[in-house]
């Protein structure tokens, strides 16, 4: 694929952390690893792959990025032969992606490395909302003592109720045997309508409209593609019987917020979880950070301790397969 | 037991809300429904039976009865026949329990019959402190994006965590499938030391300390008996590793209060998940309210609005089986 030495980018706390990880998946191939703060900003050297791990990320959001990761960007576009690029993230929606792709770069993300923890959040939004801590945390941070008994109708038990859950992937996959034993009925909605699993009701994203009348909760963890994109509109919310809860830890234009944000004023939604949206950082002025039935939490569902390891356990597994030039795993299509 | 007709006191709401229920638990035998709210607080007239509802509850605490349930105790210590007293709760601790066992009274709990709803309050709690919510819900309380990223160590993943369950019964029966989804090695800790389930580990009340070192979580599910009461004193918090958490959904007297208030204050504990207090309400100076670690709960955990029925047909059970001279469901031994 080149001449020299494979030419691989990297940031430092990559190299230092994982070196004999990395030495092992390069041995017998000619590696030259490029740290991203070594690099020239005004003449980068160009480099054939780059781990764009959650260090370079950093506090960047998909809108906002910091210098780190801006850096990285320009050492890619200044790179005319770069041929893979590996991302830290379960989705490759951020706008170089595409970009990348347009110039024939392969891209390849970690799904499923944090699966395990987003599907733990998920639930901890879904149970939190459930058993009504919006209000009893409100009702700590004044040291008041106010019983659920007495204060309205009571929350709903789990059993038996309808969730609705968009997406197949590893994050669902991990949900499901959580709600099944909380006692839910499940509704899959993905790209095709065959039974995700044996027994669980199974409908294609054209017919999320014809299950969405029966769910007490909507829980969204698909990736952004161009049939979820605004799939969750000002109709769909309307189809939603009145008191039910959205859950997003997918992305935030997979809902149309304006129209979600009306839906929760209204009252027509009781509340939500919401860890993504449309635009990141969420505004200040947002209704959503206020709302009483609302958690916010700054896309930070996957953040954890052993995220790190994995994701560079899936890019050296992916460098010794792109140097041995075979298929690359999680290579977005 | 008594000659004439058996007279049974019920609040107004348990008679109207479940007549059908009770007039067939009490079908073919002479009884006489007196209403709590028609009695006669100077002259109360004496009962075989009662029914301690969550309505007569209310919003009393163990602590702190309100007027119902006062009105209520005064007709049972008015009542020189009265053989038979269902309580709603899963747990019989308030003192009048002991005080009418002392007089030959049976009494019956309705335990499990929340039991599903505390576990999934407690798994709410588990991952809302796993995952930093009183940490982020703060943050949103000040409308500040702060993702976990960059905010000093991440949380680690539940995969891998030791967590030890004080209690097996059927809240801690319920938790434990989510535990093992989660990745999570479970330490049952019980009356004995017999397995509580195949490839569980199990220790009994007496082993405690030797189980709460390995303990990144400590979770109490068990009933207040002479065993448990201050079980989790400042000796065993002393033994749980830096940064574990306590959950708390048992009774507050499992806990030294004072010892779990300074082992949060030192660090050594990093936070905790309570519902249950040494007194009830919770006293406003209490550190616990304000301490960023901990969300706290009105004991509330199993409050939902599926319990009233399922603690009236425990009690409609229990009616035919005393009026058939027959032994009682969930009798305290």
């Amino acid at each position: 694929m080149n001449d020299g030495p494979h030419r691989v980018l990297v940031s430092r706390a990559t190299r230092e952390s994982h070196r004999e990880l990395l030495d092992a998946a390069a041995a017998g191939h000619a590696v030259q690893w490029l740290l991203l703060d070594e690099q020239d900003a005004g003449a980068p050297q160009p480099v054939h792959a780059a781990f764009i791990s959650r260090d370079i990320t950093g506090l960047s959001t998909k809108h906002q990025p910091l210098e780190a990761l801006s850096a990285c960007y320009a050492v890619l576009r200044a790179s005319p032969d770069l041929a893979w690029v590996q991302a830290h993230s379960a989705g490759a929606d951020r706008p170089i992606y595409p970009e990348l792709r347009a110039r024939g770069v392969a891209v390849t993300t970690a799904s499923g490395a944090n699966a395990g923890v987003v599907a733990a959040t998920a639930l901890a939004g879904l149970l939190a909302l459930s058993r009504r801590f919006p209000q009893l945390i409100a009702a700590q941070h004044e040291r008041r003592w106010a019983p659920l008994v007495g204060a309205g109708p009571l929350p709903p038990d789990l059993f038996g109720q309808t969730l609705v859950l968009v997406g197949w992937g590893p994050i669902a996959q991990a949900l499901q045997p959580h709600l099944a034993l909380l006692g839910m009925k499940v509704i899959v909605v993905r790209r095709s309508a065959a039974p995700a699993a044996p027994g669980v009701e199974t409908v294609s994203h054209d017919q999320l409209h014809t299950v969405l009348p029966r769910a007490d909760w909507l829980l969204l963890a698909c990736p952004l593609t161009a049939e979820t994109r605004g799939l969750v509109d000002a109709a769909a919310l309307a189809l939603l019987p009145a008191g039910a809860h959205l859950i997003n830890v997918a992305r935030g234009e997979v809902v149309v917020e304006a129209a979600l944000t009306a839906a929760l004023q209204s009252g027509h939604l009781a509340g939500a979880y919401l860890d993504v949206f449309e635009h990141e950082p969420l505004d200040a002025a947002s209704p959503l950070w206020g709302h009483p039935g609302v958690i916010v939490t700054p896309h930070s569902a996957g953040q954890s301790a052993g995220h790190a390891a994995r994701v560079a356990a899936i890019f050296a597994d992916n460098l010794g397969r792109w140097l041995r030039c075979e298929a690359l795993a999680h290579a977005v299509a």
